[in-house]
C-alpha cells in the first residue's frame, strides 16, 4: 500500500506541477489569498489529490449499511453501540487522542401517545408507519412510534382548526375569518421549504392552542411531488416526520444547563426555569392519519395557498372534527457519546480545524445524519492513509462525531459550551456536515470570508454524475429557476455549526448535497432509501469526502489562513442597506457611524488582502508574519463577539448572524429584531455595538 | 304605467341636470370624444337613468328559469321552442321587425360513445354525470352523455399517453423523454386558464395520436380551486366539459359554407373538403372517470408541472392502460334559428348598432348562455319601455339571439356572411354578452378605440355587491395580483363578435361577469347553481343589462361617434414593438414607412379628437358635419379590411386580430405568423398591407 500511495504521490505530483502553476497564475486574478506560497501550493495539491483518489463509494456503503442497521437515537444502547463503532473506526484509521466525550443531558421519549378523533365519527391514529416487504428496516418493531421530543405531557379533547403552515400570518388570516384557535388543537402542515417545528409549537401556544399536531401534507412530501417511497424518493401515506420541537432557537442544549457544559456536577435548572419546553402538546401525523380530521372540518373554505395535495377541498374548522390527545412522554437525563478525534499539527497543534457530523438519528437515518457519519468516516480513512507515513498538517484537525444533534443539537452545544475558551482562542473553522447527501446538488453556507474559498474547492471537485464541476453541476440542476446560491452566506441555525458561529463566533461551512427527499425523520430514511434513490452508487457520499477533506487540509495548511474581509464588509452593508429605510430617519448618525466604520474595514481588508497576494508571490512567508497576520485574522470574527448575547437570547452571541425562530437565518440580529419591533432606544445601542465591532476589526487588521 | 315613467323621467332630468353640467366639465379632461353635445348629453342621461332603474332581478331569474328549464341544444326542439319564446318576448316588449332567421347547417350529436379501458384492468367510463336530489336539473335522462361535437366517428384501441394540456410545447416535452403519441390515445386535461378544446384535437391530430380525450382535472376546476357543487361552484368529481371541437379558429360557422352564408340554395362543400372537420375520434371525460385510466399508466412521473389535483403521483405512459374508444356521431344539416329584432333609429335608422348574445347549451346552460339571454331579454324589455312614449334613438339598435353559437359561432356568422355588405357600410359596432355572470368579475375585451368609451360607462355603473363602481370593485376583486387589466384591448375569438371583428371589420365589444366557475359546458350550469353560487340574487343580470343597454344607447344617439383613435394608433404601435427586434434588421425600410404611417395617423386622430372636441362645446353640430364625421370614423376600422384574408387563412380578414388557434388574441396576425415562421417575403408584404391601411386611414382622417 506504501508503494502504491507513493507512486500516487510522484504521479500526480508530475501532474500537478503544470497544473499548479496554472492555478497559481490563475489565483493572481482571484480577490482573496488562497493562502499558499507557490512551494506550499505545490505539497498541498499533491495531498489533495490523494483525496481525490482514495475515497471510496463502496466504503461509505459499508458504513452507512452499519450505521443504519438498527434505529438509533440519542440515549439508547443502539446508538452508544454506534459511538464506540465510531470511536474504533477513528482509532482503526490513524486518528490522535480518540475519546468517548460523554455528557448528561436531558432527553425525551414516548411512553404513551394516542391520538383519537371522537367526533363526528371516530378514527384512531395508527401513528406508525407502514413497511414495504423487500425493506426489513421498513417493518422493524422496535422503530418508535411517531412523537415530538419534549413535547408536554397531558391530555387534550377539543376541535380542531387547521392552520396551514402554523406561522403567525396563518393566525392573523384565520383572526380575519373569524377563526378562534384559543383552547382548539391546531392541526398544521410541515413546510417545504423548511421551517423549523419547534417553532409551530412555539407560534401555537402563544396564540393559544390547546395542542398541535403537524402532518406531513403530499403536496409538501408526497405524491404531488413525485414517486413515492418504495418506487421513489417521496414520502409515502404513512410517513411521519419525527422531530424535537424545544424552542432550541432562544437556546440550544441541554434545556437544564443553558449556557455551560453538562458535565459531571454541572448545576441544573429546573423544567419550571426552562425557557425551551414547550408548554402545550405535540405530535406528528402522517397525512394518511390527518386525512380522517382534514375531512371532517367544516367552517369556511381555505384561502386558496392552504389547499393542500389531498382529494377534497379543505376547510378551516374549527370542527366537526374533535379529537382527543394523550401524550405521556418520559424525560430522562441520561448519558449521551460525542466521538472525538485528532489528527495532531505539525507546527501549530494547538490550532483547530474542526470538522463534525451528528451520529443520532430518529429512526435508521440514512440520509440524516448517517450519510454524513459515512463520509467522515471515510474521510478519517483517508487522511490516515495520507498521514501515515509522517506526513502531517500545519495545523490539528479534530474529528467529531456528536450525538444527540437530533434533540436540541445537544452533543455540539455542550462540547463547544465546554471548550469555548480553547474555541475562541484557537478555534479556525468548524466544518458541518449533518446530511451528506439526499441527491446530487450541492448546497452550503458559509461566513462571507470562506464563500470564496469553498467556491474554488468546489469548482475543482468534479460532480459524479456529469463530469462537471459540483459547482456548475448544481447550476444545471437548478437551471433558470436558479432558486438560491449554490453557496450562501448568511447561515442560520438546524445543526451542529450552531453553537460554534453564535456561542464562540468561530467561522463555519455547513454543506450537503440535496435532492428529492420525502422521507425526513420517518422510518423510511434507510439504506433502502439511500441505495435506491438518494445516492445508488455512494459517489456523492465519497465526494463529500473528498470536498470535506480538501477543505479541511487546506485550512490546516493554508501560510495565510484563507479569509476573505472584503466579502464580509460587502455583505454587511448589504444586511445594513435591507433595515436602512426603517431607520434612517430616526438614528441618522448612528447608522453613518456604523457605515464609516464598515468603509475602513473594507478598506483595510482590501489592504491586507493585497498585501497578503504579494507576500504568498514570494518563495515563502516568515513563520513571524504568517502567525501575526494569521493571528489577527482570526481575531476579525471574534469581534463580533458579544458577551451579553442578543437581548431577548443572551445565548446567541454573534452580532451578524443567528437564527431567525425559523431556524432560518436572521442577519444584524440584534438590529434587525430591534427595528421589527420600533424599539429606537434597542436599535441604536445594537448599531453601536456593530459600529464598535466594526472598528475594533479594522483596527486589527490595520495593525498587521 | 307611463304617469310613473314620466314622473321617473322628470325627476331624473332634475337630478341629472346638474350632474351632466359637472359631466360635462369632468369630460373636458377626457382625452377622447365622449360624443353628446352638451344639450343632447343631458337628453341621453336621462335616459340611462332609466337604464339604471328599470332592469329588474327578479324578471332576470324568471327568464333564466325559464330558458335554463329543458336542456336545449342547437337544433333541438327545445331549443327551438326557446326561439319562438324569445321571438313573442321581443314583440311582447315591442322591437319591431322581429323574426326567425333560419340557416340550414351541420350539426353533430352521439349517436353512441363508448370508453372502456381493457388493461390492465377493465372500466368502463359512464360519460355520465352524477345528480344532486334536490336539483332536479342534475338527474333528468334527457341530458346527453358527454361528448364532442364534429368529434370523427370510429373505433380505436390503443394504449394511453398523458400529454397534460395537449399543447405543442407538451408532445416536445414528451418527445424529450423518448415518448411517441403516434397511434396512442392521448388523454389531456382541460385548461385554466381557458385554452380552446378544438386546439387539442387539432395538434393530437398533427402529432399522429389515434384518439384524444381530454378531462377535467381536479386542480383546474375542481376541489382543488374550492367547494364543489353543490356545495360550491367548482365542479364535482362526475362533471363533463362538453364543447365543440372543429377547427373553426381556421373559418367558423357552418362547416359546408366557409364564408358564404347557408341560406336556402346555397353551394355546400363535401366534408372532405372541409378543413375544420377533425380526422380523429375525440371525447370529454369526467376526472371521475379518466381517474382509473391515469392511475393505470407507467412509464417516467410527469414533469412537475404536469401534476394533476388526483391523489396519486401522475406518469405520462404509454400504457399499460389500454382503451377502446368507440363513438358514433350523427351529423346532420339541420335549422337554425336566431332571432333578430331592431328599435328603428330615428335620424339614421340605416346604421345599425347591434346586441347579441346566442341562446343554445350544452345542456341547460344557466352561466353559459342564457344569463346573457336572460340580460338581453331584460334589456329589450326596458328598451321597449324607454320607446314606448315615441322616444327613439338616432341610429338603429339590432337585437340578436343567436343559435348554434356552441358549434361553430354558426348562427352570427351565417348571419354576418349574409348581411356583411350591409355591416361593412353600416355597423356600427357590435356589442356580445354571451356569459352575462358567473360571478361578479367584470371582464371585457374591446378594440381600442372603445377602450374610453367602455370605461366610463362602468366607471358610472354601481356594483351590486359593494356600492363602488363596477370599475373600481373589479379592481379589488383582483386585488394586488391583478392578473388582467379589466378592459383587454386585444381581442381573440370564442364567441359571436369574432365574424362582426374578423369578417366584416365592424368596432367590436365582449362583455361578461366572472367568477368561480367549476361547471362550465356541463349539466350543472344550471338554475341551481346560478341561483346558489353565481348571482343568487341576480343583481349581477340586471347590472348587465344596464351597462348593455348604456353602451348601446350611447352609440346610437351619440352626436359623434366616441371613436377613440389615438389610442387604437399607440395600441398597434405597442403591437410592433413586439415583433421589431425579430424584423427590424431584415425588414428596415418596410417597417419604418408603417412606423411613419402610424405616426401620422396618431397626429391625425389627435388633430381630429381635438376638433371634436371643440365641436361638441358648440351648441349643435350641423348634421352635415355628423355625418361627414362619424362615416369616416366608422371607416377607419374598415381600413383594416383586408379581402384576401390572412395567408393560411382567408376567413380572416382583419389586418389587426384574428384568435390564435387557441382562441386567444392574435395581434397584427398575418405579420406575427410571418414572422413565427420566419417566412420574411410574406413578413414584407403584410407589413406593407398594413402600412397601405394605416396610410388609408389617416388619409380618411385627414379629409374631414
Amino acid at each position: 500500500m506504501k508503494k502504491i500511495i507513493f507512486i500516487s504521490l510522484s504521479l500526480f505530483f508530475l501532474c500537478y506541477l503544470s497544473y499548479s502553476l496554472f492555478s497559481l497564475v490563475k489565483d493572481n486574478e482571484k480577490p482573496y489569498p488562497y493562502g499558499f506560497t507557490s512551494e506550499n501550493a505545490s505539497i498541498q495539491l499533491e495531498a489533495e489529490a490523494l483525496l481525490k483518489s482514495l475515497p471510496s463509494p463502496s466504503n461509505c456503503r459499508k458504513y452507512l449499511h452499519y450505521l443504519t442497521e438498527e434505529p438509533h437515537m440519542a440515549g439508547t444502547e443502539e446508538n452508544y453501540q454506534l459511538a464506540k463503532y465510531v470511536r474504533d473506526k477513528f482509532i482503526e484509521f490513524g486518528l490522535e487522542e480518540v475519546e468517548l466525550v460523554e455528557y448528561k443531558v436531558l432527553l425525551s421519549y414516548p411512553k404513551e401517545i394516542e391520538i383519537e378523533m371522537i367526533e363526528p365519527k371516530s378514527y384512531k391514529a395508527s401513528l406508525r408507519e407502514e413497511g414495504f416487504f423487500r425493506d426489513k428496516d421498513s417493518y422493524d418493531s422496535r422503530v418508535s412510534i411517531g412523537f415530538h421530543a419534549y413535547s408536554a405531557s397531558g391530555e387534550v379533547l377539543a376541535p380542531v382548526v387547521y392552520a396551514h403552515g402554523g406561522n403567525p400570518e396563518d393566525y392573523d388570516r384565520l383572526k380575519e375569518m373569524g377563526i378562534d384557535v384559543k383552547g382548539k388543537i391546531v392541526l398544521v402542515r410541515y413546510s417545504m421549504p423548511y421551517s423549523y417545528r419547534g417553532f409551530k409549537v412555539f407560534t401555537a401556544q402563544a396564540r393559544g392552542a390547546a395542542a398541535i399536531l403537524i402532518y406531513s401534507d403530499p403536496m409538501d412530501d408526497g405524491y404531488m411531488r413525485g414517486e413515492v417511497y418504495p418506487y421513489g424518493p417521496w414520502g409515502p401515506e404513512s410517513h411521519i416526520q419525527r422531530g424535537g420541537v424545544p424552542f432550541d432557537f432562544i437556546c440550544p442544549g441541554d434545556p437544564f444547563t443553558p449556557g455551560w457544559p453538562s458535565v459531571e456536577g454541572a448545576k441544573r435548572i429546573s423544567p419550571a426555569e426552562s425557557k425551551v419546553l414547550p408548554k402545550i402538546i405535540s405530535a406528528p401525523l402522517s397525512w394518511r392519519d390527518a386525512k380522517p380530521i382534514l375531512e371532517n372540518l367544516a367552517g369556511p373554505v381555505v384561502p386558496s395557498k392552504w389547499q393542500g395535495g389531498l382529494p377534497f377541498t379543505y376547510h378551516v374548522g374549527p370542527g366537526p372534527a374533535k379529537v382527543r390527545i394523550k401524550v405521556k412522554m418520559e424525560e430522562p437525563v441520561t448519558s449521551i457519546w460525542n466521538v472525538v478525534g485528532k489528527i495532531r499539527g505539525r507546527e501549530e497543534p494547538e490550532k483547530w480545524v474542526v470538522i463534525g457530523n451528528h451520529r443520532d438519528a430518529w429512526v435508521y437515518g440514512a440520509v440524516d445524519p448517517n450519510s454524513g457519519t459515512s463520509s467522515l468516516l471515510e474521510l478519517a480513512r483517508v487522511m490516515g492513509e495520507i498521514t501515515k507515513d509522517g506526513y502531517r498538517p500545519k495545523r490539528s484537525i479534530v474529528f467529531c462525531n456528536w450525538d444527540a444533534e437530533e434533540y436540541t443539537l445537544t452533543g455540539s452545544t455542550e462540547w463547544v459550551e465546554q471548550w469555548a475558551e480553547k474555541l475562541k482562542k484557537d478555534g479556525v473553522v468548524y466544518i458541518n456536515v449533518d446530511s451528506a447527501c439526499s441527491g446530487p446538488l450541492f448546497d452550503a453556507n458559509v461566513v462571507p470570508s470562506l464563500k470564496s474559498f469553498l467556491t474554488s474547492i468546489i469548482e475543482d471537485v468534479q460532480d459524479p454524475n456529469t463530469g462537471l464541476s459540483v459547482s456548475e453541476a448544481s447550476k444545471k440542476i437548478m437551471g433558470e429557476e436558479r432558486i438560491r446560491e449554490v453557496i450562501d452566506t448568511r447561515v442560520g441555525s438546524g445543526s451542529d455549526h450552531t453553537a460554534f458561529l453564535n456561542f464562540v463566533c468561530m467561522p463555519v461551512i455547513n454543506m450537503g448535497f440535496d435532492g428529492p427527499y420525502g422521507v425526513y425523520h420517518s422510518q423510511f430514511d434507510n439504506f433502502y432509501w439511500m441505495s435506491h434513490f438518494g445516492d445508488p452508487q455512494f459517489r456523492y457520499h465519497s465526494t463529500m469526502t473528498t470536498i470535506w477533506g480538501i477543505a479541511a487540509l487546506r485550512l490546516a495548511n493554508a501560510d495565510i489562513l484563507p479569509f476573505d474581509y472584503v466579502a464580509y464588509a460587502e455583505e454587511l452593508s448589504g444586511y445594513l442597506a435591507e433595515i436602512e429605510d426603517d431607520v434612517k430617519n430616526l438614528l441618522e448618525s448612528e447608522l453613518s457611524l456604523l457605515e464609516n466604520n464598515l468603509e475602513k474595514f473594507k478598506s483595510q481588508a482590501s489592504k491586507l488582502n493585497q498585501e497578503i497576494k504579494s507576500l504568498l508571490s514570494q518563495d515563502s512567508v516568515p513563520r513571524q508574519t504568517q502567525a501575526s497576520i494569521n493571528t489577527a485574522l482570526m481575531e476579525v470574527e471574534r469581534c463580533f463577539f458579544n458577551q451579553e448575547g442578543l437581548p431577548n437570547r443572551p445565548w446567541f452571541k454573534h452580532l451578524v448572524y443567528a437564527c431567525k425562530y425559523t431556524y432560518a437565518p436572521e442577519v444584524i440580529p440584534g438590529i434587525t429584531e430591534a427595528v421589527r419591533e420600533k424599539d429606537w432606544e434597542r436599535a441604536k445601542s445594537q448599531i453601536l455595538l456593530l459600529s464598535k465591532a466594526v472598528e475594533k476589526a479594522s483596527s486589527i487588521l490595520s495593525k498587521i
